[in-house]
């Protein structure tokens, strides 16, 4: 048994070039020992938010104490910095300082030291104008995660000086709530910025309204997809507790077309009754 | 060196999400020193039959004694039992009770002994609805590679009492052999639920006819592709053992718009002559 | 600490069949400790050159004495033998003979000693006619990197009968360079057979004019792609030191409508002027 950390590397490099490949070389070239773990290259290009919400929702399935390495990174090389952070319950994570760190950091204790990469002895030379993670990101990471002291990474940095991403919470409206599109996965499942209690609490009844885009669609509130019918809505609770928007034998994406940063509002039926 | 089981990891996940990171991730945060070998990911989603094929194609060419993790579970959560089996010759397999595990574990032996997955104590919690591999699969094997004994993962169940998969043995017809396309890989060519030994007693002869949804083709038997001409279908053995259809420098599936599943018949051509 | 090497895998197997993820189970079957790192499975198709860049181009990232195992093979099977390589540096290389090992192997302090595969000994049985990336180069790269002597994988052949790859260096011309296109990334960022000083040394100016099969377009020399307006063409040198043209928010190869083997001048433009 080592007492190495693990790496976790998250990215939207992507499977048909090197790029994460190449990351995992700079890795073992530098740890031979360290264990690198996937979690997904799959990413949408350039998708910081939904990046953000794959670290966070995978943080808790990954070795304890681990070091996840993450690279979502439009700014490359201009006005943002390169960071490392380490939360309360002794995970790290090293990446840009666009938010990508902050949501997942957040949910693991909150973050307890954070750090600017200032430390260029630890990078690759020479140092590219476009693959910081394979110049800077997984060198760090490779290091942090064979021991090297997490002061060492760079200068002390001010947690309340990092980029957080702009997340709107679900907001109540008369007739339910607003919630936000955040990560779409490849069947189309639409998972929303609201959780199983905020649902709750927001008591839409079994069937509901969605508003998007101007437009009106029915749904229902179930366990699973398969409780309703082929082709019909469906809002329930994902494998990562969030509510997602869902079409049995469908893509939801395809029929709401909603893409990631989208608002929805999901509405209460009104009783039918009245006169006519 | 250690004592402990690789596992083999197979599934409909794909790439785009994190579905099979995450299990990894499981995995390694249970067992840290198991070695997770990424067979496929991109089994057809849903294709239990499809998995299958790959699961026992693939099966000597993996450590001895490995566990073997496969999901392709379009039942997730309803009406199939997760289950553990461990082959004759050592290997053990865990996964729904679907057809998925039975082929592969017939090869290696025969089914020695089956479980269900029933002990409660190995699972992830909360248990989600929808992502079974995470919660349930995945921490069983990572645990029965790390030690843990067969008998444990749950209660035995009958070997007789497993789904097999409906899979019609290659029929002989008036004109030659009745056979199944199982298996369309991503260049086109089919696989066919036929082998080298059932191919060579049909006695079809170098040059044959394909009559699959009432339209008929010419094929040639060789040993590769690149012995017929450019666009000319081929019958040969693959890299498995088993027998395939083939384009050079085509698409197979295209030529003959065959899906998993479909009939295809394998007629001996008539020998030209007679008056006229 | 061991002693092994790792294997560093690069293919055109693609992600939706089991082919990498068999190799890799040989590997570990045959040598359970050696790490395999995935560079990428995803050179396109039977792409030669662009195999032979990528594994140039990665080789300073991976970890020093590893073994090189790569399979772009189009001929497999007939009219090319398979081969290791020594480079002077001790890596070693495992794969086809047909140029895909010599690009790599050259910046790697050149061939410092060349093996036919033809210890068959090694190879797994039966040998297929068409998955010698599983039957004969997987084995052989396993064993090497678990100790092999380099001397019993085959024969000793001259490098100089290696099969070396056509690749015209860019050659001047009136106007400015004439280079050709190599690799083409999942951004169509367009890689040139052209390294940063033959650039330099061409003194083109900021501004250049691109002419490809016939058409003239305008494009500039920049450190980085933001450096121009979106939609706009620029030359850069990427992050592996070579030549490239990009378009900022765009395709360079939609654009250009290039592909890897294309010629491309790069022409100096006249300076404005004179009377009119």
């Amino acid at each position: 048994m080592s007492v190495m950390r693990a790496v976790c590397f998250l990215s939207d490099y992507g499977y048909a070039d090197d790029f994460a490949g190449t990351c995992r070389g700079v890795i073992k070239r530098l740890a031979p020992d360290v264990h690198v773990i996937d979690i997904s290259h799959g990413i949408a290009r350039h998708d910081v938010l939904g990046g953000a919400f794959v670290l966070r929702n995978t943080l808790p399935y990954m070795p304890d104490g681990a070091v996840h390495l993450a690279v979502v990174d439009p700014m490359v090389g201009w006005q943002r910095r390169a960071i490392a952070l380490r939360s309360a319950s002794g995970r790290l994570f090293v990446g840009p300082d666009n938010g990508l760190l902050t949501l997942a950091a957040g949910v693991d204790g909150g973050v307890a030291g954070a750090r600017e990469l200032t430390n260029e002895a630890l990078w690759l030379k020479p140092l590219s104008e476009t693959f910081h993670g394979r110049d800077i990101f997984a060198p760090v990471a490779a290091r942090l995660a064979a021991g090297l002291p997490f002061e060492e990474a760079g200068r002390e940095i001010e947690p309340a000086s990092l980029v957080m991403l702009e997340l709107p919470p679900p907001k109540r409206t008369r007739h339910g709530l607003r919630a936000q599109a955040v990560l779409i996965d490849r069947f189309g499942n639409i998972a929303l910025n609201l959780d199983q209690e905020e649902l709750q609490r927001a008591k839409l009844g079994e069937r509901i309204e969605l508003v998007c885009a101007g437009e009106r669609y029915l749904a229902q509130v179930a366990r699973t997809f398969a409780s309703v019918r082929p082709s019909d809505i469906v809002l329930l609770i994902d494998s990562y507790g969030q509510a997602a928007l869902a079409v049995n034998t469908g893509s939801a994406r395809d029929v709401l077309s909603l893409s990631p940063g989208d608002m929805v509002e999901l509405r209460r039926l009104e009783e039918p009754g009245g006169p006519g």
